[in-house]
């Protein structure tokens, strides 16, 4: 807050003007002086203060940032383009079209593009609520959707990140091996099943020489990485445009690469020197190498040959058509096969049989399925943070992030599905499904259809793969050191240090590693799937934030970007986690539990960050919804559990005087349910406001200490009787309201000469059966057992005089399943009249207890001699006695005189002493070696005279007994022995 | 409750032994009453009276009930047996263990058997929660989980009863069909492939015949239904003995079913005179009737053959062998296969080519997999309520139920378990995987193994199937109608009804539509995991009910059955869950879909039953763990909202003084958020209780017509300053607290003579500023817009003077959310100066703005003129006077006299008046034609004693103006433009 300070120089004018708020302008500037002083965004409130500071940390620099200048088009668009294109395009897009066919391809671009377009619109409406830190992605998240999301999107997104870079490193070995210098293979063989393998130990040597290259590049000039990108970015725009220079080519002219088939079987081109079965030599003809693979003897004509060879002809294709050629029709359809199959041209004509050799035709190597190609193709789409990724670079980041982004998306989405299309119309379904191009000699399939050359594409994504894999390599350690330095998840920390060059060189070594791992995974088709998981995990964070936020309606959700919807999102959401599963649904499981380990281990080391989250109006909408929904009447019997609240009284020093009152609700509870402690501050809001923080503070600490989870409530009132009044009656909210009051005897009544304080114990329990509120006055509370002690044998007695509810019945029974009292049986005692049949009285209390499942034993006390006794007698005269001198005392002397002492005795009085007398005597007689006595509570006199005596009786019901528990019910059945 | 006249006769005993209780006991009587009138379990509660009525109209008849007998053996165990065993073990577990081998058959039998004995667990345990009632399964679920998921369950179970009488006469058809009479099929092919389709004509056909004939049966006589229960009880015995006897004489002499074989595939027994490719006629070598169709000509050996049969030999094989020889080895692994490949025997030698004919080998008819045959086995282990449903009947059924059900699952686990390994060891693996014993004659494959003879299990298992349909049409019918009978889903009501004879025609004839539908599926292989589906739905209900009663720990979850555990029923629940989705993911959304309808419809409908549903602790539970996650100190900026205590006056007649207030707090909460109404009534609450009940259900009536959520709260208070003060220290729980307290403005308090009315608003502010809440005060009240109301233009003002945390910003943001202001602009206000720059002030303001995403005109008022005006002395003047008189008047006449008049004008004040003065004429000169005037309040004076003063600037400052609110804010931020 301000400081007056500033104003004082203006005191005449502002004294004046504003008078009416000037005694508490130290917390109420005037607009004025802090719009002044906000103007450089700084200081408007501690927390934005933090903000920046911690950006200023995390971005490593201490001096003042320059001001960003970026537009759309260089700040987000070119980057997003940039991200977005990768090796994918180039070398799988033809494969997963001939595969998966036009349509079903189509349908796969398009679910993948929609996703990151709803993904999109999710992240503009994060961006642009607020201004935008400059950690880009990462910290937009997590500071929108608090720490624990933030870390698990953040972690999950540097793992895509890194796992990026593999599949780039991989993308480039596999440009670089199989189409630019097929010589530098290390690892040979001529078995085709062999030379799969063979292929992936060359990617994981290559692969690890080219990572520990790149991550040398990146360590030294990072720099320079960057001044390269927008070379990078021209590689892959000549490449698109050379494909459409080629499709438009190869509309009046198509390049010719022959493809040569037997029967309806493509030949793969490596082994054949002429496409037939002989060839002309010298004028003669000879049998051609083909004849050599499928015979046993490569000279002569008349050896054995395979069947298939022997039955069917070798024809020539083309393997590029015509753009207006029936091929769009051909290739409409899937084609998926199982590994090891035959690409075949369906058709073709062939005469069907088996044949027993099969390598030297074009094989399937990996068995393909929609969903398999959903995995590979996802990170084709991925990318488009990297413009909100810069966000501290943009002149206008609000502005620009959502345009940006989005037209990037648009771009992409319309290159990739127009691609789908013209490769399914240009060329050859056999060739497609051809994924290295063996058919066509060893070509790039998508380099046959370029024009002017295929090496314009080989060479041009040979160096943007390059270029994206040094970005990821790039990017990967910094967000990692960004998460690390948040300091939200501790282990992290060391990732977090940075050289004298800015550069996160731990980070870096944890990248490398385990993008190692991907790249001993060697093989494209399998790292895609692993990081499109991770970036979808990602996406589907972003979606369920702007959608939850939508919908809890955050006052502070105002996103400057208006086009979202949490409809959208919703589905956006949707499509991702549709897709994970989709694509693997294995993968998804490892995905969602890593995430969610995060999560726990985040919320585990329990970070309070400064800039909170998002999703804690989850919690609140939730505790509403289900507070709300709770309104609902009072609960059916068998839903009706105890539901207390704790009356504790405090003394001067604000400390709680009887604790152990606590530790029986929380043996009470088990731990479960509803408990709120109440107390009142006698005195003055205003004044004892501190206080009644302070006292709160205390409760809050015993509740911690006994174990009690609950709700305290202090209220600071004029009068005593009053505050606990209103305790009552307002403690709790809507259904979450107590149903149950618990508090102490009023030890020493007797003695003191205040009646205040056995008058506020009547009162309470007046107000207690007014509001049809169980009550439960635990007698002798220090006796009560703390936690710690644990009786190992003993009874809780139940006296069950009236039937009350069911309360007598159920309390022990909840005391049990605490560790207190576990180990003690129940008896339940009950009172039989003269005219009761006491031996079918025992037996139908039996069958009840069965019935109700409480163990218990039980005892029918037989009480017929109802003769009132001398000792009776001699009670009530005493109590009489004394409440009337008090009464006397209290007189002023005229009425003294008026009214001299009268020695006789109420009937009613001495029937009442007489039961409390008897009762006394059987309860103690049973149950004086309980360790503890549950007892039916009478009521309060209708009649405010007897209270006094009403104190008197309660004392001598309870007299002689160790720990006494007075139970009343609220007015309504709590057990019941229906199921 | 009881009435008291019972106890008069004893009036003497009893008042002097209880005379302490006697007060009341008309709402508690005495133990021994109520033991008395117990006895025979009526009327213990009015929920228990309620319950038997139900009961009594659910079995349709009013008599009282014959007294239950049956013991657990002949009610439970017998009748679960029966229902568990079925027909898939006689028509499908040997083609199971054949597909799946022994060891992934064992595992697929083992996983059903223990999901069943889970959930017998889970619903033993539901079951001795209480009296069972005599409805079964339906009624134990509905009562233990409410009408929703009752209703939800009863359903799944009834579908899936249902489901099961189409299977039980799918596969009657198909024992009657493909081994009884074959000849008996309607529809024929002999092409292989059409034969399949032939087949599933014929089922339909005779199907619905049978099904028709059924219902008759159980039409006319559904006693002897019941009566022949034993009957087929016998059956199923008789035939697994057979099995048992079978596997034993195997041992020493398996019985002779010759399987021929052409190389190592499996030929249908169908077209095979000899099994040999030649046969003798008179010493003839002649081509036998296989050669014929295998080539083109079947008398001429020179014939063309297909190359497979010219390659591969015939031989004959065993199709059992010694229970100790190794064919347990050879069927240990799975043998999955496409629909339509030829069965073969793996270990047989074989030349390998394909060949082009192949219908005459055995074919696969369906594809299988793992999933798949789980979905078909495990209707097998279903039928485990057989028990509970006669819960009625029995003697005890707390005890019947859990030991029956358990040992039934036990003994059928048992023989399942032990024929999958007794079929793995002694039959081959061709003729397992053969489902219609097409390589051994036609005979049902597990009849071959059977001794004395296959008859035994063909006639057995058809007429044990014949029976258990009949149940199921039996069963099904009563089901819907208890369902219906309990009216919790309107459209069944029709259901409900029965004819004169108590059987259920409407029902049964939807029974029997339904059933006709699974009909006219017609393979067993497909109708079964429909059933599966529905029972696992209803297996999982019951899990999840004893999984949620036990960790909710309502005090009245008390099952005598003491075996059970939640984690127990957690995994019983997670197994039929991934039952579901293994078996069919598709099937099993669908019937996730239709159960969740039906609990939407049923929420729809509000059933509001009498017997409460036992989650109900769920939405406690919740809500508390929500509160209790909430109380964790004040939200972060970003995350505040408003949390309105609105403060509502109440006239004599206890109706709300300003409704209007209410209205106003639903357009700003836009129906999201916290709202407590709190309101006080003077007096004492033991009397005024009834008032304050009466008050709250006006109030909330009034919430409701005003569509605000929220919650209500009464206080009866000595006094209303009191009243209030308590009620905003403790109005609210935990985290659920308000920060914000809206109240109207005390209009006409100058012309009230009491003094209180506007103390009591002063009052309040204090007590807001000391709890640190924000305050609204609407002044106008009335003439706020109502809901229906739109403004279709027009301003909300905003005059911003000093900074208050941002609410002056917040509050115009989030009232333009709701339909009334949403038309509205918003316009900010503020003042500059004299040494302010207005114009750089302006600029800043907008920027300010604009970070925050608040669309808002933005003007700075200048004023420069601090001259006070002679008006303003002129009102200060005039309301020193006013206060000085009323001072005057209170004072005693002595004290009167003492202290005269005495007009001098306090500078403060007039500073103060000066401001208000001001302010209110820049306001009005700018804003009277505003729909809205949002202003900062002043605080109140620190002197008490200038009170009224303050009263009376903040009446100068508004004055002219139609709708104010004045804002105090609670002294922390509550917008931010940070992200």
């Amino acid at each position: 807050y301000l400081n007056n300070s500033n104003f004082e120089e203006g005191d005449e004018y502002f004294d004046k003007n504003l008078a009416l708020f000037e005694e508490e302008m130290d917390t109420r500037p005037k607009v004025s002086s802090l719009l002044n002083r906000m103007a450089n965004y700084t200081n408007l409130t501690q927390g934005a203060k933090e903000h920046e500071e911690a950006e200023n940390i995390t971005e490593g620099k201490k001096k003042p940032t320059k001001t960003p200048q970026m537009g759309t088009f260089m700040g987000v668009y070119l980057p997003c383009l940039q991200n977005i294109f990768g090796v994918i395009l180039f070398l799988r897009l033809t494969w997963v079209v001939g595969t998966a066919g036009v349509l079903q391809a189509f349908a796969i671009v398009l679910i993948c593009c929609c996703c990151t377009m709803l993904t999109a619109i999710s992240m503009s409406a994060i961006a642009t609520n607020g201004v935008v830190p400059a950690g880009g992605s990462y910290f937009m998240i997590s500071r929108a959707l608090g720490p624990e999301f933030g870390g698990a999107v953040g972690l999950c997104f540097y793992l895509g990140t890194t796992f990026a870079a593999a599949m780039y490193i991989l993308g480039a070995i596999e440009i670089f091996l199989v189409y630019i210098v097929p010589r530098a293979a290390i690892f040979r063989s001529d078995d085709a099943l062999k030379e799969s393998a063979a292929m992936l130990n060359n990617m994981r040597v290559y692969g690890t020489a080219f990572l520990v290259l790149m991550v040398l590049v990146v360590f030294i000039g990072v720099r320079y990485v960057n001044k390269f990108a927008s070379l990078f970015l021209a590689c892959v725009i000549v490449s698109i445009l050379a494909i459409y220079a080629g499709a438009i080519k190869s509309s009046f002219a198509p390049p010719h690469f022959p493809v040569c088939m037997l029967g309806n079987r493509t030949l793969s081109s490596r082994h054949i020197d002429v496409c037939s079965k002989t060839k002309e030599i010298n004028n003669m003809t000879v049998p051609s190498k083909l004849w050599g693979f499928f015979c046993n003897s490569s000279q002569f004509f008349n050896a054995t040959c395979d069947e298939y060879f022997v039955h069917n002809n070798v024809t020539s294709l083309y393997s590029l058509r015509h753009i207006f050629y029936l091929q769009f029709l051909e290739n409409l359809w899937s084609n998926y096969l199982p590994k090891g199959e035959i690409i075949e041209k369906p058709s073709a004509k062939s005469f069907d049989v088996l044949g027993s050799l099969n390598h030297e035709y074009v094989l399937v190597d990996i068995t393909t399925s929609f969903t398999l190609l959903v995995g590979i193709f996802f990170p084709s789409v991925t990318g488009i943070m990297a413009g909100s990724n810069r966000s501290g670079d943009l002149k206008d980041a609000q502005k620009s992030i959502p345009i940006g982004t989005i037209l990037a998306i648009l771009t992409t989405s319309f290159v990739y599905l127009s691609n789908v299309i013209l490769f399914g119309a240009c060329i050859e379904g056999a060739v497609l499904r051809d994924k290295f191009g063996d058919a066509v000699k060893g070509n790039l399939v998508v380099g046959t259809l370029s024009w002017p050359s295929p090496w314009v594409i080989v060479i041009g994504s040979f160096f943007s793969t390059c270029g994206a894999g040094l970005q990821s390599l790039t990017g990967a350690p910094r967000l990692l050191q960004a998460i690390a330095k948040d300091n939200i998840i501790p282990f992290l920390r060391v990732f977090g240090h940075s050289k004298a060059n800015g550069e996160p060189t731990w980070a870096l070594l944890l990248t490398a590693a385990i993008a190692e791992l991907g790249i001993l995974i060697a093989s494209l088709d399998l790292v895609a799937p692993i990081l499109s998981m991770f970036f979808l995990m990602c996406y589907l964070f972003v979606n369920l934030a702007c959608a939850l936020q939508t919908l809890l309606r955050t006052p502070n959700w105002r996103p400057r970007f208006r086009y979202y919807h949490w409809a959208l999102s919703f589905i956006g959401m949707s499509i991702c986690l549709a897709l994970m599963f989709i694509s693997s649904w294995y993968y998804a499981i490892v995905a969602m539990v890593i995430a969610g380990m995060i999560y726990k281990y985040i919320e585990y080391q329990g970070a309070e960050k400064e800039w909170g989250d998002g999703i804690r109006g989850l919690s609140l909408s939730a505790a509403r919804f289900a507070l709300l929904r709770l309104e609902e009447g009072p609960p059916h019997t068998k839903n009706w559990r105890p539901q207390l609240l704790v009356l504790l009284k405090l003394d001067e020093d604000l400390h709680v005087k009887h604790p152990r009152l606590l530790t029986f609700a929380s043996q009470l509870k088990a731990g479960k349910g509803l408990t709120i402690v109440g107390s009142v501050i006698v005195g003055n809001f205003l004044e004892n406001y501190g206080e009644a923080l302070a006292a709160e503070q205390t409760i809050k600490h015993l509740m911690e200490a006994e174990k009690v989870k609950g709700f305290c409530q202090l209220v600071v009132a004029a009068k005593l009787r009053e505050g606990i009044s209103h305790l009552i009656q307002s403690c709790g909210l809507g259904g979450m309201k107590h149903n149950t009051v618990v508090m102490g005897w009023p030890n020493g009544w007797r003695q003191s000469e205040d009646a205040r304080a056995w008058k506020t114990f009547i009162g309470t329990v007046r107000v207690t059966t007014a509001a049809h509120l169980a009550l439960l006055v635990a007698k002798n509370i220090s006796f009560f057992p703390s936690n710690v002690e644990q009786f190992s044998e003993g009874n809780i007695d139940v006296w069950w005089i009236v039937h009350d509810g069911g309360m007598l019945m159920l309390l022990p029974f909840l005391l049990k399943q605490h560790k207190v009292w576990r180990k003690c049986s129940i008896r339940i005692f009950t009172v039989a009249q003269l005219e009761d049949n006491s031996i079918q009285m025992k037996k139908d209390l039996a069958t009840f207890l069965y019935h109700l499942r409480i163990e218990a034993e039980v005892e029918v006390v037989e009480m017929h001699d109802s003769d009132i006794s001398a000792y009776t007698y001699e009670r009530t005269l005493m109590m009489e006695q004394r409440s009337q001198m008090l009464r006397h005392m209290r007189l002023s002397k005229t009425e003294r005189d008026r009214e001299p002492f009268l020695y006789c005795l109420d009937q009613s009085n001495v029937r009442r002493m007489h039961t409390a007398v008897k009762l006394n005597e059987v309860i103690v007689n049973k149950s004086h070696e309980a360790k503890l006595v549950l007892l039916n509570m009478p009521g309060p006199p209708r009649n405010p005279e007897g209270d006094e005596n009403y104190m008197e009786f309660l004392e001598v019901l309870t007299e002689g007994l160790e720990r006494v528990l007075l139970v009343r019910g609220g007015g309504s059945e709590v057990i019941t022995i229906y199921s």
